[in-house]
């Protein structure tokens, strides 16, 4: 998602609480030093404008919740959002999803949001920009995350997507095809999904963490 | 699929070259001695009137074909119009897939079909009567079928689907949420799916059987 540039953004980058800036300083630490409880900390990475996150947080009071961005200007627009509605335990870092696996320690984080990610459709060799890619699910595997909540308006993201989850062994579970009219899943939307849904079906997965080879 | 008494059925299913009346005779015998040759066998359960299993047969003269299905009626309505249109190499069978696994040996069948099978919605203890519940892929492992090929109109079903196979380590491939709008996979139709694929997108897999574990 690409921003104009805002006025009031740099005051809040600058200064809001919820923004956290040296996220460097946690390298080898646990991500829980943040927040100073041991709660479970949940990630959504391409947190937008923070709708899904914030209202998460909100309805979630036990549950540490990062959001990662890293477009300056979408992410000052959720942080003051957040501020504005009195969020949960929740806190913004500035960055790159390539770059912010390696803050996070294994079995830092209890569960990955991905919404409504950039399907980068177009050229075959973009498929491995894809946050669920092969390539990333390899380094989700690596930190040791339990599981990853993924929705998306994009058919071919998600057909994509639902095969390289089988070929890297997670396990599927709660899959909804139309989301808006699966009556079992509770669903917090995001502002694109609002957006975008009366145009087709939103889909969502759950994946679970492959677990390892028993070698008897 | 429920269908009247035809006046032509029972001399069908008396004479038609095309249906394999005793079964039990190749219990303990490999599938290929029908057919007198080698070739690998592709399997469809469910064939309705035949048309899919038809026109693929006709395509694919190097594969024999094995149609099941356990209404009488329809299927010499399907052994009839293979005749007609001369098929491939097909034979159809008479009989309730809970049975026909009985005569089917590891390794005999190469790929199975699975059509726009029952969707058993209601009751959620019928869940275990669809063709791809846990209890059947378990018995399509147990005779090695390297793979699946399922397509659906019903979303309840596919996504059951999507989490079974998912949960009983099936690969999923080629995936398509909307086969008619799908460029990348050939398509044959059944009888079924033309007359409903306009209400609302076809969806497809295909699972690939799993791989022992590794027990280094």
């Amino acid at each position: 998602m690409r921003a104009r540039k805002k006025k009031w953004a740099p005051e809040v980058l600058e200064n809001n609480p919820r923004i956290l800036r040296d996220i460097t300083a946690y390298e080898g630490r646990s991500i829980n030093e943040i927040f100073d409880n041991s709660n479970p900390v949940h990630v959504e990475i391409g947190c937008g404008k923070g709708r899904f996150i914030t209202e998460t947080s909100r309805q979630n009071p036990d549950i540490n919740y990062v959001a990662i961005e890293r477009e300056a200007v979408i992410l000052a627009a959720a942080a003051r959002r957040a501020e504005e509605v009195s969020a949960g335990s929740l806190i913004f870092v500035l960055e790159d999803v390539d770059n912010l696996l390696n803050y996070f320690n294994t079995g830092d984080i209890s569960r990955l949001y991905i919404n409504f990610c950039d399907p980068w459709p177009g050229k075959k060799k973009w498929a491995k920009r894809r946050l669920t890619h092969d390539n990333y699910l390899a380094k989700y595997e690596q930190i040791q995350i339990p599981e990853i909540f993924f929705k998306t308006d994009n058919r071919i993201l998600f057909e994509a997507s639902l095969e390289s989850f089988s070929r890297m062994k997670w396990e599927l579970q709660n899959v909804s095809l139309d989301l808006h009219n699966s009556i079992t899943i509770d669903n917090i939307m995001t502002e694109y999904e609002e957006k975008f849904s009366p145009h087709g079906p939103i889909y969502r997965l759950e994946a679970l963490l492959p677990k390892p080879q028993s070698t008897h």
